[in-house]
């Protein structure tokens, strides 16, 4: 299966003073999967193979409902080439 | 497991004239799948059990390479609600 | 300047009973713009030349604040071509 | 006018290995504005106030038909708070 790329956003519908916190644990999730990942100021985007990529999303609605969000939306983007894309095929020239 | 809404957006990239047919092949399996779902005019959303529909994205990917589109960026959306969410509370008012 | 397709989906930062209301502010405004529009189920698509739909994108931001939503994260999709695309070429097929 | 968060996800509708080149263009006119801007692996962040913020993006649709792309597909988010939303008061956590 090839490396393939994918970036989520986490759009808990909670009063505003509790969209930062939520958010922390779902990237504190995704730091624990110990897949490659990069924070962004609107999405987080993370390498590895689809299958594997796909759960940490589902864990992700899961973990929300858990911790108080009892609706969120999610907007996920794929980046999927049959012979495999890195983050690193992208971001290499634009790193200070 | 709640129902909710995921949408779909298949951006393949290949030369202009074959995107088309190509999501016209992801929407014929999606419709195979089903699942109850809506084409709109920028991505087809379907409503079912969050699994299900993970299963239908993944499936759209490799799909994607199997009929000649190497690399496919997709723009997906899950509206999840720990007590369920439907298309139908959010459409019927404004169905014609 | 080619008429092309915007799609919006809105997402107020608010107490899950306040999202619907809000959402519908902004269906109804975008009703009163008298483009061409669909609403789905996950987002509002509109025909247009580009700097009106811009328009009403920027109008949207302001009216939630208007009317209670503090913040607003928004998802934004373009299709453009430099002759012009239409919904109708994309959903004809698919009109029941 | 407050200041807001903006991503640009441009997806060029061409053979793949016009891609890359097609969106480094569009990333320097960017750079050229003089906003604030992160180049994520998946989309571009600038920060400033929304009417500035659109104007890139309407910018960028007409450069890529301009240098070759026909067509194009662009994901948008905005991040919109009444009082402005930093990229800072997200991201300085996650600083290394």
């Amino acid at each position: 299966m090839p490396v393939c790329n994918l970036s989520l956003q986490i759009i808990p519908v909670v009063p505003e003073e509790q969209v930062y916190p939520i958010v922390d644990r779902v990237i504190a999730m995704i730091a624990e999967s110990k897949m490659k990942y990069v924070v962004g100021p609107m999405e987080t985007t993370m390498e590895g193979e689809l299958d594997d990529l796909m759960d940490v999303v589902k864990k992700a609605q899961a973990l929300c409902a858990d911790i108080g969000a009892e609706r969120v939306l999610s907007v996920i983007k794929i980046d999927y080439r049959a012979g495999g894309v890195t983050m690193d095929e992208k971001m290499a020239k634009y790193k200070k």
